[in-house]
């Protein structure tokens, strides 16, 4: 058992600052009073929260509580603490803001307390200026997340921004992307980054975490841990900007650090890798999760779309991968059932005959032994697959289940970039989660994070063995 | 009238190769015969197609033919070329691949004997290997485009691509980005890009143009174009690597050329902006398309969240921006109406209060003559939005009215970055559409590109005035 488990799996939680008005932490509450935790509202003002009745004070509830979730002003959230020390609370989340990011003496001051507090009493505490944790096995939150949607998977997200906790996970979810574990942190009086990646990192659900920070207050250690990180981390940090770093500063009242250290830190550590946005962050954290390790670094293309794998190709070049150079054989069987106007010189470019030539293609590639990565360029204009109806449905179907075949046959990682509407991506995100198989392919929207994903899972490989 | 104008506003129209199979060019075909334009199938071998009698030569249609689109293989497009000219139709679209771009002899050959009659007939061609044209304002394509979603507005498309005829249009409509003419190039045996921008800068419909070049033929006359050009382009150049390069060669037969020397001449030019994607290209037309001119490079930002206000102060240092210092009289208005929590230090970090502040606060940023452009990053969780329901459609209506009020009345350019779910992103593009008035906010869902528009749109104002 490790002290962070009470944020993931408490036996019972009160929400002091419960409310039944909306504000900030009104779905948190709803969602857990009609839950299967255990969960009691505190609220100094009502007798009833959702059909619950209201506490005054968390010592007043007549139970042992695990986890207290605090969402009151900042200038209550002291007493709140203490309160909760007196209870005999585990741990405790605390999301309400105003504290050391403020820069004012005032709130700084409130803040050092809080930790002070936390020490002396050795109470776990997340936060302040945060949004907590999701578990998407059990659907614990605190983090006005909603399961309707949400997929479990293999990726953890810890960040100091409340962003990752809930509006980037609306995103990724939408792109099929699933997680074990996130964690905001915050302004982090006691639990930090490297609690959560040593917790994480022998994590059973997590195959792969997002890690983004803002500033550390421990750098030695967190250096230290990512040393003796088994699974792969891709950080991302903002405030490189003097700007940005005063932007950072007023957010979460972290330093940003030297930029150059961290270039430095992880560059040395086989496991930890540096990505520019949070888009480029999930993206490749999926392919992580989901696709095994290449052995190599050749890319073969399949594109519907000659600029596309143009671009694809000046992206191998940047990214100092190798286009792979399909074998005679490859090259033979790919001609006997194509078209005599389809470009397989570099990119296998099948244009529209992608529809017929789609299936000998694709099983030539995987079965070349001078390819370790499959990039899979899906452009088809809306209209013509919705005048197709379910004969397009039937195809992706169909074809996606042949490839997820191969993956798991040929243990070669393949990512599907797909171009156009939101509608022709659901059209293909269906398909591919509808063949039922434990391997799940990455569909996204661009062709610079696919080959990034390949780029790191083959230095991964690399280092590994 | 231009030569160009037959390809926009053909009187009568001819499908040579026209098939009611699912094929390429399928869409097309339904739709011109469905439509009110004078529509011909010509099929050798059918007596029918959707209702419509087809002939087996363009020679035998009993009327005058302004624009034939050709279907047919490779090997057949020459014979049909020389009856258009027989015919007297004044312009051909060649959609059919297979030509100097396979690279084979043969091939490249025939391609050169269609530019030979070309030249000799004065028939003006678009094509070969490409999607042609569509026009937004009186609904006529040749691209398998449909009109149902797609949006009307001042952004034209050049490209060397078929996939910005229809697959980046539909991401784009999406958007909410609107067109007004997508002209797609492919092989380019006559009507290339010189044309075409000569074509557009003096097209009323048209603001500005993205432009989407492999290489050029007319390198000399392309430059001087640029000189001329009054209207801003953002030009993407793809095949920068050498693999790149080849691939751009095999897609549709072109000399990538120089990449230094595009360089180098876009630099010279006032209006000529080079981009690194095609997302970073529609969204930065968009913003040009619909915001007036920027007189300084002054950003405020106003955000719900920090860590993405943080990313936002990166890119206006990248980018050489700076960060609007809000005037003493802006910054006490918006502490009278905000909590005490809120970070107004640098971006105006309104967090989850946004809901109440708002209004207030970005009166106040448009009003303050620190103020050159406004971004305005939209972060709330999809669960609680859909829980307020018609509060939270109430609330983004309402603002987005006025934000297109301050817009007009204060002549600052705004765009608003939106975070989250694809629900989270309609929801928001509905309450900006809503709004009854000429003025549009771009949504988009990356900072970046809308402070390079800032940039650019900044640029483009210096250098005219």
């Amino acid at each position: 058992m490790s002290e962070m488990d009470v944020f993931f799996h408490p036996k019972s939680i009160a929400i002091i600052g419960a409310s039944d008005s909306f504000k900030f932490g009104y779905a948190t509450t709803k969602y857990l009073l009609d839950s299967k935790f255990t969960t009691f509202p505190v609220n100094i003002k009502k007798q009833e929260i959702h059909g619950h009745k209201a506490y005054k004070n968390i010592k007043d509830i007549p139970q042992e509580i695990d986890l207290a979730i605090i969402l009151v002003g900042n200038e209550f959230v002291l007493q709140a603490v203490i309160d909760c020390v007196k209870k005999g609370v585990k741990g405790i989340v605390i999301e309400s803001a105003g504290f050391a990011e403020t820069g004012e003496e005032k709130y700084i001051k409130i803040q050092e307390e809080i930790e002070r507090v936390s020490k002396e009493s050795k109470i776990r505490i997340i936060g302040p200026n945060c949004i907590g944790v999701t578990d998407f096995n059990n659907q614990f939150t605190t983090a006005d997340m909603s399961f309707d949607e949400a997929i479990s998977g293999k990726v953890a997200v810890i960040a100091q921004s409340g962003v990752l906790g809930n509006i980037f996970i609306d995103w990724a979810t939408d792109k099929g992307i699933g997680f074990s574990k996130t964690i905001t942190i915050g302004n982090k009086v006691d639990v930090d980054e490297v609690d959560l990646l040593k917790y994480l990192n022998t994590d059973p659900e997590t195959k792969v975490i997002a890690l983004y920070l803002e500033g550390t207050k421990r750098g030695k250690e967190l250096f230290e841990t990512f040393k003796n990180m088994k699974k792969p981390v891709l950080i991302l940090k903002n405030g490189k900007s003097e700007i940005g770093s005063k932007a950072v500063n007023s957010h979460t009242g972290s330093l940003a650090g030297n930029n150059k250290i961290y270039d430095a830190v992880i560059k040395q550590n086989s496991s930890i890798f540096r990505v520019n946005n949070f888009y480029e962050m999930f993206n490749i954290a999926h392919v992580f999760a989901t696709q095994p390790l290449p052995i190599g670094k050749k890319i073969a293309i399949i594109t519907g779309s000659g600029s596309l794998g143009a671009l694809a190709c000046d992206e191998i070049e940047e990214q100092r991968l190798s286009l792979a150079s399909l074998s005679e054989n490859t090259i033979s069987l790919i001609k006997s059932v194509i078209p005599n106007w389809v470009s397989i010189k570099g990119t296998i470019d099948l244009g529209p005959s992608i529809f017929e030539t789609f299936e000998p293609t694709i099983k030539a590639i995987f079965e070349d032994e001078n390819v370790d990565c499959i990039l899979y360029i899906f452009s088809v204009p809306r209209w013509p697959l919705q005048m197709m109806g379910s004969m397009a449905t039937n195809w992706a179907n169909h074809h996606f289940v042949l490839i997820k075949e191969l993956v798991q046959k040929f243990n070669k990682p393949c990512v599907c970039v797909c171009f156009g509407s939101g509608w022709t991506f659901d059209f293909l995100r269906k398909a591919a989660s509808s063949a039922n198989s434990e391997v799940k392919i990455p569909i996204m929207s661009r062709i610079k994070h696919a080959i990034i994903a390949f780029k790191m899972m083959y230095e991964y490989q690399k280092r590994l063995y």
